[in-house]
């Protein structure tokens, strides 16, 4: 294969794409992601990343968002997924005999949106998505499980969150008592953008959807109450007797039961009437966790309740609630704020390096070794010297040479790449003192 | 969200998508591989399933082949990956400068490929990919490496294997030698197809492309060599003289020295000169793996030498050799033939079921036995009666029940629903006698 042109490696923009060493850090976040999902009872499914355009675009009628991938194969219309809740969706309508109810499931897995690429914006990501659904009915139990499931998970990883945790309900009420029912949805869109139009754009907003000055303020107001459930609570309990409103607040109480029932860490929690959640499915628990050390990476993890999972693609009334961590943008923020550890870019225990005829000793060596480290032999043509540089370029932490000599005796040199010292042992003693002291350096 | 009409869920056909049972299953059977491969100090990436059409299609000059996903967003042509190879490829080649080699690295994950669908054929699928890529050099131990792989591989899946290794210079040197150089590519694809398509027909075929008798039968007799390393080499070495065959002769008996001093079993290992691979970018050792207890499942595992990897994307000679497996293909084959052990559809441990008021009682013990093993609670507003049945199905090992009075003693009600033996005992013996019971059950 002779090429006159070479055509230029590059990839598409908006694809994160890591080293090796960043990808197992990566990796590493996904693992412990998953294992509390598991432990939380949670069991996977792994739906296609094409659907048919009808069953992916039947919210918008088969209107194609410019952010969707779609196209045609042959005759058939086909979407790449956008998210993992419409996936969730049709596959508990289509199964919904065969599964058992609440179920609770959770899948990782890469979405795609063709958004304008930005930094800090994928066009492929991990969404990392646990929900809980209900045929018929879901206590509100499950919103507590979902809420203790993103503390948990960010423990796991080894971040501290802030849960702001709100009832859509109670802004529903609140517009509805304060006469503008039929606009919720636009005062509430409005109101979701409050930190990013600045509090004068909107009341400008609000007043052209003719809301007076009187409720601006008293809308406005309503969505800065954040603070600990108690307190808030008990501020804006008798705020108002609306029935909606009133539901909301009895759910938040419900779910903040339960939420401290579960031995949640309250200081994890607060109740926040500011977070709307602009997707206009859920109809209950909204949710959005912060790093409280890092608010500029704003929301790093949402969710909540929608009562109509499904109901595009089935009579049964399914309910669900959830939460997904968008994981690719996680860690990319994490990344460039250096809050991933660092690890060697190899995760190599040992190499060997073979000096004259004793290429196959060595590898009989590796074979050896393998049964409890992680070792390779570095069977390349180059210089010794070049090989030990490579090594400690690459952090490896021990390195056995192998001579001819060495062959003989069944005696190796081995050195400890961290700490400088140097031994002279047999095989067993050389498994013993790395095992030892990668025990120890663990602890 | 009111319907008028429903649109029926369904999705599309060539897309494997299991109960959540079987994904469990599935997942633990990447997890093993993952595991083989890490222990084998081979690195993980993860590159896009989008890529620019001109690097995917570069072999054939940017020509769609039917089974390819490509299509158009804005101004860019997209096409998804149909394996994991050709973005290897892109990215050694793109990051060429900051690798380290050989670089030893391993991807899972899914590949598109719109092929008619049929039993046994997916659309998406996953492949399992390990590849050795060095930069000019690539000793013959990387080869022996992947070679022992494949067995270790199914050996932590739990199924027995039969790796066939040759070598292409064989052929090569053979078809030289009987005066067919030109016709050599056209003469492989023919034999290789033997088993397919009958002798009689691929007899034919070479007849028509001007191979006489004598040579049709020399060239059909030397592909049906298979056997032990030794006692095959012993009837080809002195076989013919031609150098590309001496070649290929000389790279088998180095590999398998390796291999041996590998420590491989070699009663998994044999020499087929059979094995051809189609596709022609395998430049020396080719293998396929075949299950001998399921022969019928053919090939489950194949991989060979390419001397010349990202060609098409760089100056730099860069020389890999690598292994894959079709994970979705052999995981539907192994659960239609039964082989796949069968786990209960919940990943449970533990339910606990509140009688009269004591839900937040059983989600405080909830959060008690969390902290061990996996437990939930049903709070589900169904009777006890259906609630114990549905434990039953879903294979649950132990039941809780928590009534009023077992809050107020402390002593609760645990049942073994394997033994059916019955228990009254405060929450920490009942955690104990559950830990030691799965203890017990795992071993």
């Amino acid at each position: 294969m002779t090429q006159n042109k070479l055509i230029t490696p590059r990839k598409l923009s908006g694809f994160m794409e890591l080293s090796p060493q960043k990808q197992i850090l990566f990796d590493k976040m996904i693992e412990k992601i998953k294992n509390v999902y598991e432990k939380s009872a949670f069991v996977p499914i792994d739906t296609p990343v094409l659907e048919y355009s009808e069953i992916l675009l039947a919210k918008t009628g088969g209107a194609i968002d410019k952010e969707i991938y779609a196209f045609k194969k042959g005759d058939t219309d086909i979407c790449m997924r956008y998210d993992l809740t419409v996936p969730l969706a049709r596959y508990v309508a289509m199964n919904v005999n065969d599964l058992s109810f609440p179920f609770k499931r959770y899948q990782i897995g890469k979405v795609y949106r063709g958004e304008k690429a930005q930094k800090g914006r994928f066009r492929e990501f991990y969404q990392c998505d646990a929900d809980i659904v209900g045929l018929d009915e879901l206590s509100l139990v499950a919103d507590a499980e979902c809420l203790s499931l993103v503390d948990k998970v960010f423990k796991a990883l080894g971040y501290k969150v802030l849960v702001h945790v709100s009832n859509r309900n109670v802004l529903f009420g609140y517009c509805e008592a304060l006469g503008f029912k039929d606009k919720t949805q636009d005062i509430l869109v409005i109101l979701d953008k409050i930190n990013k139009i600045g509090r004068g754009n909107a009341i400008e907003e609000l007043t052209k959807l003719g809301v007076n000055d009187e409720s601006c303020q008293k809308l406005i107001d309503i969505t800065l109450k954040c603070g600990k459930f108690e307190s808030i609570l008990q501020e804006v309990e008798t705020l108002n007797d609306n029935e909606t409103y009133q539901k909301g607040i009895s759910e938040i109480k419900e779910v903040y039961t339960y939420l401290k029932a579960l031995g949640a860490n309250e200081n994890c929690y607060v109740l926040d009437l500011g977070i709307i959640r602009g997707q206009n499915y859920y109809t209950g628990t909204v949710f959005e966790a912060m790093m409280p050390q890092h608010p500029e990476f704003l929301t790093v993890c949402a969710g909540g309740r929608y009562d109509n999972l499904a109901g595009y693609y089935t009579d049964k009334k399914l309910r669900g609630v959830g939460l997904s961590i968008g994981l690719t943008r996680l860690f990319d923020l994490l990344d460039n704020a250096g809050l991933i550890e660092e690890v060697a870019p190899t995760n190599m225990d040992l190499q060997i390096i073979p000096l004259g005829e004793t290429l196959c000793d060595c590898l009989t060596l590796k074979s050896y070794f393998e049964e409890q480290i992680v070792c390779d032999v570095n069977y390349e043509n180059r210089s010794f010297k070049s090989k030990m540089k490579e090594a400690n370029r690459l952090k490896v932490p021990f390195i056995l040479v192998v001579g001819e000599d060495e062959v003989k005796s069944k005696t190796y040199s081995l050195k400890n790449m961290f700490t400088g010292q140097q031994y002279n042992l047999a095989k067993e003693e050389c498994l013993k003192t790395i095992v030892e002291y990668l025990k120890y350096k663990k602890n």
